[in-house]
């Protein structure tokens, strides 16, 4: 049921919005607006269930919050489904209706691009709400951003652990040559790095070796390439029960979602004595562009606040290193602290 | 699960509300704001299941949006469940909690009194929300007008039936002397009627007879009284298969809500003769007073509006008999027709 989920996880709102005449159904989760509106991306999906959306979207909202608090964002965190299958149901009348719902938020959540929802769909909500963002007219691009703000948060790990920011010679191997895993992989060389890169898609990988002095490694024996920094930057799971006794790195450190199968791998990574930053500390580039374009500003001040997430990752791992706990357990602290520091919740507003 | 009932509903907006710091549980559904912002109750009930809370809130939302467009109002349908044991869960704070939900839905839901909500909690709402009515500030006790609707609604039946609006010596039985009974047996007295009353309450009766010229029957012998108008103004589902058989009158028409157990009960009074006013055209005087309250206007205004229910009544029994349907069915178009021309959903806004 809807409040066992909402309440557990303390979501302010969850609003279903349904719509005859263009068949729309949507489910739009607002965590937390204590420090400011929730942003994050309406995500088209054909879920198997209503619950597997209710959850899906309950959980991506849950964790746009600590993105936003973790990066100093004035941004609460939340997220949206629309339930259906994507080529079947996406038309203009359909995502004009989904933005009049988005606009009787009145402001309270801002949305933008996710998994099968593009720029050019923002662009056609646009027309209905003025609460969007990654729209044509926006920043651009934010992966390019999100690249710069992980390469910044992987020297940040090395300074912590070899007690130098230098990645020169450094060994990095970077999972997955998306768009983010390219831009970062081109950083590192650009540093000096030592870059092996790898991906499912072999033409991809050719395609970037022939073009960029790097090393490669076969997706299959990625996990135990002996290496200073892993930087997962493809799907999410990918360091789990299975993986992290293979592991031959110091740092795990990418720009990927959800990169641990579970919270415990965090301790247990700790414990192997190898330094995991948190995902979404590190890849929070791409947020910090959509908000600047919400909140008014350059791209180039987007690279800006994104390199800041050096600073911001080292202040965590002292913190963890303080505490005795993991750097995950520090930035979950941190960004709960922003939270209940501004009080600005249903139950007493600011 | 959520969206099974409200796209089957027509439901725009269901949104469920929690607090952690002051326990909130809510539910607001908005059924249609095509022809204004949706306005209806908060209801604070213990439900045994989140199932039947988002069942009542969406039969009553719904509800109320054909009874504003029945009425000519310029609002939509929306109401509110709080789930919880009100004495357990009514806080000041929990209150506040909730006038900052409804807050959320920037004016698109209007809040009033309802079961276990009171003029009092809609004070202490209003200090969170401007989006709620039925305040000590308002227009006061809306029962003596709904009274005053339903007065005028038995008068056009009486037109319709008898060919004159006058209740002069008619034989009116009132089930209920709760407020808005006691008002409408003094309108009728008045009015020169001859008034039978009922009430589970024997004290109730008895101190009424008392004052007023009324003769009484008991609570179990009511349905098979012999009069030309049967007005339950009590607790809902009184027609039903059981009391259908036994009614010796002429006219069904009360204030009471959800009159009908259930909706073919109107075509089979239709088939025996016996003319059913809708129940939410003639109880509208409350819904007529509050938005009133919200709109701007008098006390007097409202009674004037309340008295325009007879006239309105009458339209309906009239097309009901040109095309062969019950009042009820026509009551339903003619909302229909209203919210249908007003073109204001999600999908299309004027």
């Amino acid at each position: 049921m809807v409040f066992e989920l909402t309440a557990d996880s303390g979501h302010e709102q969850v609003s279903y919005f349904t719509d005859p005449e263009t068949g729309l159904r949507a489910i739009v989760a607002i965590h937390d607006t204590s420090l400011g509106p929730s942003l994050g991306g309406t995500r088209i999906f054909d879920y198997d269930t209503e619950d597997d959306a209710l959850a899906d979207v309950c959980r991506l909202s849950q964790a746009m919050t600590y993105k936003a608090a973790a990066a100093d964002l004035p941004l609460g965190g939340g997220k949206a489904v629309i339930v259906g299958d994507p080529p079947a149901i996406k038309t203009e009348a359909l995502l004009e209706a989904y933005g009049r719902a988005i606009d009787c938020l009145g402001g309270r959540y801002i949305t933008s691009v996710d998994v099968n929802s593009s720029v050019e769909d923002m662009d056609v909500i646009a027309q209905t709400t003025d609460s969007v963002v990654g729209t044509s007219d926006g920043l651009g691009d934010p992966s390019p951003i999100t690249a710069h703000g992980a390469f910044h948060g992987i020297r940040a790990c090395a300074e912590a652990v070899y007690g130098t920011g230098s990645l020169s010679d450094r060994e990095v191997v970077i999972q997955g040559l998306g768009k983010v895993g390219r831009s970062l992989a081109e950083e590192l060389l650009a540093e000096g790095a030592a870059v092996t890169v790898s991906d499912i898609d072999a033409d991809a990988v050719e395609a970037f070796a022939r073009d960029h002095d790097v090393e490669t490694v076969a997706p299959e024996a990625v996990y135990e390439r002996d290496c200073d920094v892993f930087a997962p930057c493809a799907v999410g799971g990918v360091v789990n029960d299975d993986t992290i006794p293979t592991l031959e790195c110091d740092i795990v450190a990418g720009a990927a979602n959800n990169v641990l199968a579970e919270r415990r791998h965090a301790n247990e990574l700790r414990d192997r004595g190898v330094l995991y930053a948190p995902d979404y500390v590190l890849n929070a580039g791409g947020l910090i562009t959509v908000a600047k374009e919400h909140l008014g500003g350059t791209r180039e001040e987007a690279y800006d606040e994104a390199a800041a997430i050096g600073d911001r990752l080292l202040e965590l791992i002292e913190r963890a290193d303080d505490r005795g706990t993991t750097v995950l357990d520090a930035a979950d602290a941190y960004a709960e602290e922003r939270i209940d520091g501004a009080e600005t919740t249903l139950a007493s507003s600011a």
